[in-house]
């Protein structure tokens, strides 16, 4: 079972209010130099079979209708795998 | 500026009623063959300076506290690296 991840973030432009009080949070909390914090979603979509091309193109479509508003988010689409990771 | 992702997730063993109703509305608009889907939070903390292993485990200790509710949460810190990303 393939592990496809979604990430949704709200564009770079757009104000992010719950970002901006994370951010705040932290520094109430004793949490030094991070200077800014933009919160968004992640979805894992399990996927059955091989992860294709068009299977990906397919998630691409998917993402854009369902998973982000596109007006004010940007998302990006890939595979999980072990080495992704840090 | 370094980015330090912060993915938070629902536990595998805490129901997800918003993953689940994600992957009904994807079978609904016809986008077949995925099984389940997940969803959680995704934060970009903009780090001052360089991200040393202290700065992590900083960073480790603020998701705990204020990010993810541990009690049905998992989440994990890492690197944002251009490639990391497929």
């Amino acid at each position: 079972m393939a592990v496809v991840v979604v990430d949704v973030m709200p564009k770079r432009e757009i104000l992010d209010p719950q970002g901006q009080a994370v951010a705040g949070a932290l520094g109430r909390l004793g949490f030094d130099g991070i200077s800014d914090v933009r919160q968004g979603k992640r979805f894992e979509l399990y996927v059955e079979g091989e992860v294709t091309e068009e299977r990906l193109a397919e998630i691409r479509r998917a993402a854009e209708k369902l998973l982000a508003n596109t007006v004010i988010e940007d998302f990006r689409v890939r595979v999980e795998t072990p080495e992704s990771h840090t």
